[in-house]
């Protein structure tokens, strides 16, 4: 019997997610269910950080970016960190979460979280816990799912940054450089390099030569037009230069490991004799009022949420197939990154007019 | 062989329509191909408005609402309007057409446009036109495709205004009427409604009682809420008061047919106590810088049309069935409208979460 | 002795009110002093609708359009509607409002409205109340302060409209009308219509003829323009039809005697052969985030009222005289409005570039 | 007499340029003069880039960033690079520009530029030319203009990043640090600081502390809020490190000197147990579309300077002194810094509502 559920938010923070808290929150009400927001993550299970979820506490929230339940990159319950005669031990505290959530009547929970946080929620599914997950993921590197909230918004963000960088860019003559988000993954440059207009479009599924980039810009010179947009991930090689492992696993900070915009401008102003001007989105691309896309998807996925935890299903996460929502098994959906495929349609349509990838 | 391709806007404007300019000249012109304009739709074939697309042409265009082409809702080739002896009779100019382009060496024609348009390429096309057809609907009612440009724009014009009407409705205690867009189909109120957080979607394809309307606003009141959010499809139907007959094919005036909103409310104000005032967004949700869902949707149907007819196709229509950009024959792609399904997964989730559509 | 305040928000809704009421709060409670919020106006006083304010109250309101305080156009405490024996009479209740403050310990207040709810604070401090204004007017036509918050904003949802409504003209060939507010002073029309690009500002402030509109028309297809903008404010008189007596002081419902779009766009289709559109942008004029501009000054505005009262100031307003903000007797600033002098300098800069005010 | 007039822009990119250039335009043309565009700052006036200026080249450029003209932060024509036997040497070309302007028969010149344009036209002056300048500068630090374009349509941009940056702040228990334009003059950060609602404002005109920074992220910490918002700017002051010279006057480039925002974090990170992220605004901070303010402003000065130019008015620039247009002699406009000051009602307002400025 479902009387109580929880709903919790992990990873980095990312426009929608109040609407999918906003969701799950009024269809458990109208359910004739009770809900109880957990606090920062996986960690608020822990330190038992609940707090009761009615119509008045999402009342508003709904074009709100972040999250009003507080969240983490941090605070894997598996490797919780605790001080031990003044030292840092890391202990499973997974039990613990499982006593917290019988204690407080809490019969279910709706985890909201990325690759990271969904793989905690499948490995306390695995020791009894009844959960049904939520995908988030700016990036949109989720495979089992076509698309996940908070994605369109960090393309309007970077889209607009574009629209901005072209007019300095045709003013005076130089080529300006974006770096967006992607460690993995190129959608964003992707989708908002054809967007924004970028002439050259750089991701790390596409190896690059500097070479073609050069190529590229002196052909757009020799056409008349003394400036270039580049859009650049993140996470894109430039030669020999790997990204450095993963680390911190679902983590919310999108610069840690960046820098490969500054270096690529380097590069090309030792080459061409254009100015170079570079700028890193960074966090820009986390925040703001979601999209309207953003919010309905949001909302779909909390109404699906609570609805499969009526329906009996556990274990599960909610994910969009077009136009449908659907539910798949979690071992399924973690644990695997969705790519841009080089062959992939949007590729080839940008190829087709006229975007370099610097691979040829 | 292909040598050069005219490409036409017919139908209302639209954002989104310069991107699917802009990606056919620079694909065409990629495939050495010539790419010739023509202005003001049919008409312009009619009148021999051609002028050349080069590169210079269409930079800078893509964020840019509209046609740079000109676009009409009249001129209908095979009922062309032409002044006889002082008086107005209407004639097939279809076989102008075909020698026209015969003459200015356009082999093939890109068209540009919605049901109304595509059936017309479709009879050019039957009378030996070699065409491809791109699907343009800002109301979303296109059956052969999952979505298509301009739409989204329009959700986000929609959305923006829902969450201004917002403010004023809850400092002012009043009921808050949005009329939008959809004289058959319902997308841009069902979904704009989600996204704004109405409390009240009204759409042609569900018909609703005005009581139904009236308990939700007083279920509000009791809850403490007192105002309340209402969007309403143009075509709603208040009891019997139905819709006149569709009068022009593919009309691009979003509020000849109006009237709804103010219905609506002068009906609520003898029911409620509570002021109720109205907003009819008209024009505003065809303009505007297209989304970046849009310009990218809008390229990528440019590119295929052009793939397309590089590839010998004829008399089709570039479609997306999510991920893919597909082309299905103009005989299945038109005369056939895309509603909303009551049963819709969308709809369900927004009964979910408590919104009325007035049926219960 | 100062030691608590009250603070209330009168006549139409209008984004920077949250700012004012932040600032309030926040600089008097750093001064020592309690907060009390009135909500719904002037209503709130006589019906005891009173909260405390404290910084979790003002938190996160900045962004927020509207008044978290309530307001209406309505409940003039001199008449205030009372039913008698089922009978409505308007009785005078302002020692009642003396009263309640009194045993509410409020010792002043700070009223935040425009002409009519800062006439009834001045009446109110006459009969003894200790009382600041800040001026509120979306139509910035207050003459006792340079401009107040809220017309930045209102200037950019009409000049965004415009932008909106530009792509349209020129894609369709049309003439696009767009009524704005303004009934007795035409501010927003001038800045919008300016910023805008429009071709033909009106304003109650200068007679036009349509003649001489269609003239401008004529003069812009003969440049090969073959459509125009016109923003049209509420108020302009067309012929000799003149604006209905102004009955609600302060109201805040910008459509009521509407209309002047629609008859000049139906005078324009008889006299040209261009189609002709009208946008009413209404309410979507007083929502949305205030801008930068809206909340600073909003912000200054309410940290200068609690000083004022901190310095024994009584019976004023704070005003705008750029770059300072100043305090003006409350009787000076009320009953005077500020209309466009058709000799101002951006009247003069926008006939310099070519832009018609239907005058010649 | 005046027959034919220049306009060229100068220095960093701005919004709001082509407002300028448009209304030189649009009101030279009414009033019978030719108009010609220079081409990239005064380096076109060396090599002759000039190209006729007509209704249609400034048509629909009101709305768009940047300038059509083109413009650099280079080309002092006093000290002009030339190659002389492989060599770079710095030449004056003062006489070269005076008669290449005969030659193309420019009879006067208007100068939209910052300080060190307004300064070389004041030198060009001096050596005869006819010139009227237009103040630019985005950093608002020109002494003698109230204000001028660019300025509110950065300081959008700023707030739009910091009202992003809040939910994260919020979401993450975040110290987000907002690194802005400003050099020498703190105005961006001052007025987007109150107007996004930060905790800590730090200028170039206001020696900080770090502790006192600590401090008030602490107070905030023991009110509940465990989240913080810094905006810095760029040229602000941590302890002795001071900003570098200015080594190119009027630069456009906002990040060059950059990395305050950076050491602050990493200060901060030692002293205080919350993360802490940077965000660098950027060249963001130049782009976008104007606002109605900029464009407004722009149109003002540019149909006024031309004014300037019939009135005989000579050696001049155009200025704002609230509510008016006034010309003040290019002598006294350049070389003195328009700087916050500390005592600025602005700064006082901030105190007061609790903003902390790192000095007490």
């Amino acid at each position: 019997m479902l009387k109580r559920i929880g709903v919790l938010t992990g990873g980095g923070d990312c426009p929608g997610l109040n609407a999918v808290i906003r969701a799950v929150t009024k269809s458990a009400l109208r359910a004739g269910l009770e809900v109880v927001g957990i606090e920062d993550g996986f960690g608020g299970l822990i330190r038992q950080q609940f707090r009761p979820l009615n119509l008045a506490a999402v009342s508003g929230i709904l074009p709100k970016g972040g999250t009003i339940l507080g969240t983490t990159n941090r605070d894997n319950p598996f490797k919780y960190p605790v001080l031990v005669n003044g030292e840092k031990k890391y202990v499973d505290m997974s039990q613990t979460i499982l006593d917290n959530l019988a204690v407080a009547g809490i019969d279910a929970l709706v985890v909201i979280g990325g690759d990271g946080s969904l793989s905690i929620a499948r490995e306390l599914h695995n020791k009894g816990l009844r959960v049904v997950g939520v995908p988030k993921t700016i990036d949109n590197d989720l495979s089992a799912t076509d698309i996940t909230f908070g994605f369109d918004t960090a393309l309007h963000t970077a889209t607009e940054a574009l629209d901005k960088l072209h007019t300095t860019a045709e003013s005076h003559h130089r080529v300006m450089i974006l770096e967006v988000m992607g460690r993995y993954a190129g959608w964003i440059a992707l989708e908002s390099g054809v967007a924004g207009g970028a002439d050259v479009i750089l991701i790390p599924e596409i190896e690059f030569q500097i070479e073609n980039v050069v190529k590229k810009i002196e052909e757009r010179c020799q056409q008349g037009k003394k400036f270039s947009i580049i859009v650049v991930a993140e996470g894109a090689k430039l030669g020999e230069n790997l990204v450095v492992q993963k680390v911190i696993e679902d983590s919310g900070d999108p610069i840690r490991l960046g820098g490969i915009g500054q270096r690529l401008a380097d590069e090309l102003e030792r080459r061409i004799n254009l100015e170079t001007r570079v700028t890193v989105l960074g966090h820009l691309q986390r925040g703001g009022s979601p999209t309207p896309f953003d919010r309905i998807l949001g909302t779909r996925y909390g109404a699906a949420a609570v609805e499969a935890l009526l329906e009996g299903e556990n274990g599960v996460m909610v994910a969009l197939r077009t136009p449908d929502i659907v539910t798949v098994s979690l071992a399924e959906a973690t644990g695997v990154l969705k790519r841009v495929n080089p062959e992939h349609d949007l590729v080839q349509a940008a190829k087709a007019i006229g975007i370099s990838f610097g691979d040829e």
